[in-house]
Formats: structure tokens, C-alpha cells, sequence
């Protein structure tokens, strides 16, 4: 079988990570055949660095009407994901993006949209979705060993950016460059696992977040978030870039035990009955019910960014599911537009979120910037 | 110096240990007087429990009236504990309330006004102030050695308690008889530490209280509640009585550092340059400012009741300044009370709250309530 003739669309960090690892042949089954940038130096060095077969362009429309290709990854600024995206499928190619999906669910449902009538694979790189940690996590509550979810609680604060973090590029922080902060930066990946792992969005958000606290920024550094889900549990989130050390602790409570993902362990204690089943039939005044902690191993294997490339293969090929379709990357995209549309409105959210209202709002604070 | 003559209010399991541990001379300079019980089986255990002088009254008014006492010690139903504080402060007898300080702030501040103006000694069963792991984190903020708070969360969700101890007396649970639920019975001492440790109460709060969610009672079960400060800070509490096995997991961030105090243990990772600093100086993209973690030994003794009431006889007999004053008692219900109106108002509440508009949505629940 030939190999996937494979695309980078922009050569920023992860796009020349990717493009590394796939001209090395750690990717079966793949071939790098073209890379994409707007910035003549990185083409330049692309030029050099690549295989001579690799072609280089300066424009994504050059690159998408090149018919040697059989799939793209976009790893450009999260704006531009949607949009050539749609133009990818229209071309007939496979489509790998990386998160976030966009930064508004509209232009991301339109993406979905596209994916879904083209027939294409379609995945997001959602590489911690591999992590042994969290693969863990998810087989628990689905399989029903944690029992019905009642609580989460994630507190994801080590995500520290100082201010020259911030200044090394006119369009980090702002409503205009990148449309968020921690939320849409540097938390995707939580806020994809989050919902991944217990299999549930919540219905309703509120939210607090703290534009430029802790750093000369327009967008947020600080975040808490309250969530309430359709069986009654209920979750909170936070997040900063201000907090050192930080933390980076995941609890999660079910009917039939606890789990907490902490310092790259994963801790389980497990009830001997049920806490509603105990409830119900327990007569002593402070009875509690029996637990114990079950040692777990999950294996220590990395959670690289090429398993979900190779994933994304393989759908193509031979039609194994995706580990993150792309689809699902309005999910985590749900939650932080929620976030900030509650703090925005100083009211709940309910979820879905009104796609419209969201841009809508997201408009005026660009509008509203006073930055580039 | 003859001893402070003590009469304790109330038999129940609080009074008792307290009686007990006074009458078996635990504590010096104080000595078991008088004794109070409307149930005349309580009244009968005490007449031939303890020693033949120990007065035993039905009324608490013959108690108070009682010519031989210095002070009482009050450990009645929440909602009685102002009445009676200020009835004993017109006795000119000194006070010492169990916890929480009464039901609702309008009534403790007239207790506190009463107390000021009596001139007596007032104090509040907070033995955990004497936990060594709370002292310790409350010296590192007071100290400066924490620096600046930033950030709270406090996880207290290890009161378990199973519908069979809602069930063993109809006065629990319910707004008349108790006035609330895990927030006034189980987390008075944590709402005390939160303020006390970091030495700040709020300047709003919005919370989200779940009332009969996991039990059949009309008051919460389980709460989320979101805090800011006036410096910046933000706090979360959560709690709950249905969660097995419970977390007590309280997290400080400070401009200098983190603490954590979970499983009996005090954790601190020190900067080496307070995080202010090290962004204000830092020029590298990515870098985060260097942290070590101080091992703390804080001792392991005992943060008895006992403790408490030596310390208010000694504030009595040497000046020795109180470890809990009673005023303090309406800090942490100041803050249950503005978890429960942030709820039902579902809105914000600023500090400190209006009392008045906290009495009337409280008589309210109790007159709406189906059960009493």
C-alpha cells in the first residue's frame, strides 16, 4: 500500500515537531511530501532541513491545490484552523488539527459540518488522550467501576508564563491574535480530558475569570469555573499562570469510590458497597462506608504527539477508530467559550452554548481592545 | 487564688466531655459547679455522675441565677447560644459557646454587642485553632514568609453522615431546628480556620448550595462556594456529607510559596525569589521561578477542648489573651450564612452581609418548610 502523502500547514513549534518526526519515519505508513509557512526563514530552513522531494510553499492555497497530497495537518494560530480545514476537505484531503479546534464554536461547528459531509478523517491532536494516567481514568467510568460520577475538582495551575512570555509576540494575549488566555492557550488539553474522561458535558457554567491580574495582558490568567451535569454532579476547574509551584490534581468521586491523578500517579480507593446502596441500609448513626486503596499500574510509556499522528493514519487505512476525532475538539472549545461568556455576562451559561451570542461578544471585545 | 466556678449549659455529647474533663481536674484553676439539662435523664445521670456539690438545674434561668458561679459554658442547641450568652453576660458571668456562634449573624451580633459592653471574658469552643498544622500555616502568613495570599481551596468533604443520622432526631436538618445543614453542623471549625489562617475574610462570595441532594433533608448536602478577596485573592470551598473516602485537602498559594495541608501533614514549597519578583525581572520565554520544598516538623500533641477552656480560665484569672475570642465566632458563619444567601438569591453577596435581609430569607425557609 502506498504510503499517506502527508501536508504541514505552518511551521510554527509543533508543526516542525510533527514534520520532524514524520520525515524521520517514526510515523508507518506516512510520508512528508510538503510543508507550508508564511515566514520566508522558516521555509528557508524547511528547505534545507527536508528531504529534496518536500515542497515548500508560502501560501496554504498553493499547498491545498498541490495534487500530490493525501492529508494535511494544521498546526497554524488558532484562528485559522476552521478555515483550512473546510478548504482542506473541499480538496478532497484528510484533515489533522491542532488544538485548539478554533476559537469559537461557530466557525468550529461550520468545520464539523464540512468534515462530516466530506466523509474524511478528520482528528485533533489531542495527544494526552494516550497518557496512561487519563486512559486509565476514562476505563474506570466507563467500565462502571467508579459508579455513577458525582464530583470533580481539577486544579491545573502549573501552566506558569511570566510577563516576557507574554511580550515575545504581539498577538499572544489578545482577543484579536489568539482569543483567550490560559483557558484557550495552555488548558486544552485539560478541558478536553475533563469531559473525556467522566463522558459528560456539563449543562450549565459559571465562571470567574481575571483578566490581566497577575500580568500586563487583556485576556485571562486566573480562572475558576463551577459546572453542573444532568445527573446532578457537579465539577470545578482552575487554572492560572501566575502559581509556582504549581498543582496539578484531578479528583474525581463516583458512587462506588475516588480517584485522584496527581504527580503523575494515579490513586484509587475503592468503597466495599456503593455509597447509595450503604446509605440505604446502613442503621448506625455515624457509620461510614469501608473503603480500600487498590494499587493500580498503568504502564509508564510516553504519550507522544506521533500515537495520535499514527492513529490518524491508520483510520485512513485501515479504518481504526480515531483516539481524537476531530469533531470532538468543540467540546473542550465548549467549555472555555462558556467560561468566558459566563464571566462576560455574570450569569450561568447553559450548554449547548448560543454559538452566535458567543461570537457576538467576542467581536466587541476585539473591538474594544486597545492592543495591536 | 480561688478557682473560676464553672456551670455548663447543656449535656448533650459536647457538654458532657466538658463537664467531665472539669470535673476530673483537667483543667487548672477551674472547678464544676453547676450543671443545666431540660431532659430530666441527663439531669438524673449528672446528680450521681458527678460530685456531691455539682448543683443540677432544670432551667437554665436557675442556673444563671445561681449565686456561686464565675462563668458558664454554653452547649445548647445553635440557635439558643446567643440567648443564652447574653442572659449569663447580665449575670456578669464570662462565656464560653460551643461552636458555630448561633444560627444567623443578626442574633451573634447582638451577642457580640453585649459581650463587649459586659466587659467579660467571651470565648468559642475553635479547638482547632490549637492544631498544630493551622498554627503552623497561619505563623508562615502572619510572618510574611508566604507572602502576599493569592489562592485558596479548601476540600473538606469528610463528613460523611448517612440518612440513619438525619433520621436519629427530627430537629436535624431542617431550618427551625438546626438552621442549616453541613455548612453550620460539620464545617464551623474549617469556615473559623479558613479566615483565621490567612487572616482575611472575603469581600464576596457566590455559592451554590445543594439542598437534600444525596439525603432526604431540606438543607444542603453538598456546596461549591467561590470567594474573592479585596487583595485579588480567590477562594473555593467545597464540601459534603455523601462522598466516601472524604478529602480534607487545604491549598495557600502565596506570592512566596504554596502550602498544602491534607492527610495530617503540612507540605510548603518555598521560592527561592517571590513570584512578583521573578516576573518582574525574568527576560527567558518559558522560565518559572526556582522552588524547594522546606521540610516542617510541627508537633504532634493533642488540639484538645481542654485546651480551649484552660486558655479562657487563664484569660479570666492572668489576662492571658484568648486563642478564640467569642466575637470572632460570626467570622465563619458570616460566611455559611453567605454560602446559603448567594444560593437562594442566586447572585453574589458582598460582605460583610446585611443581617437583617439574612434573618428575613431565613424565617422564611422556616416557614416554607413541610417538615418540624
Amino acid at each position: 500500500m502506498r504510503s499517506v502523502r502527508i501536508g504541514i500547514i505552518g511551521l510554527g513549534n509543533m508543526g516542525t515537531a510533527h514534520a520532524q518526526y514524520i520525515s524521520e519515519g517514526k510515523v508507518l505508513g506516512a510520508e512528508l511530501v510538503a510543508v507550508c509557512d508564511i515566514n520566508k526563514e522558516r521555509l528557508e530552513w524547511a528547505r534545507h532541513h527536508f528531504e529534496e522531494g518536500v515542497q515548500c510553499f508560502e501560501a496554504v492555497e498553493d499547498l491545498l491545490a498541490f495534487d500530490g497530497l493525501d492529508a494535511v495537518m494544521i498546526c497554524t494560530l488558532h484562528y485559522t484552523h476552521p478555515d483550512y480545514a473546510i478548504k482542506a476537505f473541499s480538496h478532497g484531503l484528510h484533515v489533522l488539527i491542532e488544538k485548539p479546534a478554533g476559537v469559537y464554536t461557530k466557525q468550529v461547528r461550520e468545520m464539523n459540518e464540512a468534515a462530516r459531509k466530506s466523509g474524511l478523517v478528520f482528528g485533533i491532536m489531542y495527544n494526552q488522550r494516550t497518557n496512561p494516567l487519563y486512559v486509565k481514568l476514562r476505563e474506570m467510568v466507563t467500565s462502571g467501576e467508579l459508579g455513577e460520577i458525582r464530583r470533580t475538582n481539577w486544579i491545573i495551575t502549573d501552566w506558569y508564563r511570566s510577563q516576557s512570555y507574554y511580550d515575545s509576540g504581539d498577538w499572544r494575549a489578545t482577543w484579536s491574535g489568539e482569543g483567550g488566555g490560559v483557558l484557550l492557550n495552555q488548558c486544552p488539553h485539560q478541558l478536553d480530558l475533563w469531559q473525556w474522561v467522566i463522558g459528560m458535558m456539563p449543562k450549565r457554567v459559571r465562571s470567574f475569570c481575571s483578566f490581566g491580574k497577575y500580568r500586563d495582558i487583556e485576556v485571562e490568567d486566573e480562572v475558576t469555573a463551577y459546572l453542573e451535569y444532568e445527573n446532578g454532579a457537579t465539577g470545578v476547574f482552575i487554572t492560572s499562570i501566575a502559581e509556582a509551584p504549581g498543582t496539578n490534581r484531578l479528583e474525581v468521586i463516583g458512587d462506588k469510590g475516588k480517584v485522584v491523578v496527581e504527580n503523575d500517579q494515579i490513586n484509587f480507593w475503592q468503597l466495599q458497597m456503593s455509597e447509595s446502596e450503604f446509605n440505604r441500609v446502613n442503621t448506625e448513626k455515624f457509620a461510614r462506608p469501608k473503603s480500600r486503596e487498590v494499587p493500580l499500574t498503568v504502564p509508564k510509556e510516553e504519550s507522544g504527539h506521533h500515537v495520535i499522528t499514527q492513529n490518524w493514519i491508520e483510520a485512513m487505512t485501515k479504518g481504526t477508530p480515531l483516539i481524537a476525532p476531530g469533531e470532538e475538539g468543540i467540546n473542550g472549545l465548549t467549555l472555555s467559550n462558556a467560561m468566558y461568556l459566563s464571566t462576560w455576562t455574570e450569569d450561568w451559561v447553559q450548554l449547548p452554548i448560543d454559538d452566535d451570542i458567543y461570537y457576538e461578544q467576542l467581536q466587541k471585545k476585539i473591538a474594544q481592545s486597545t492592543l495591536a
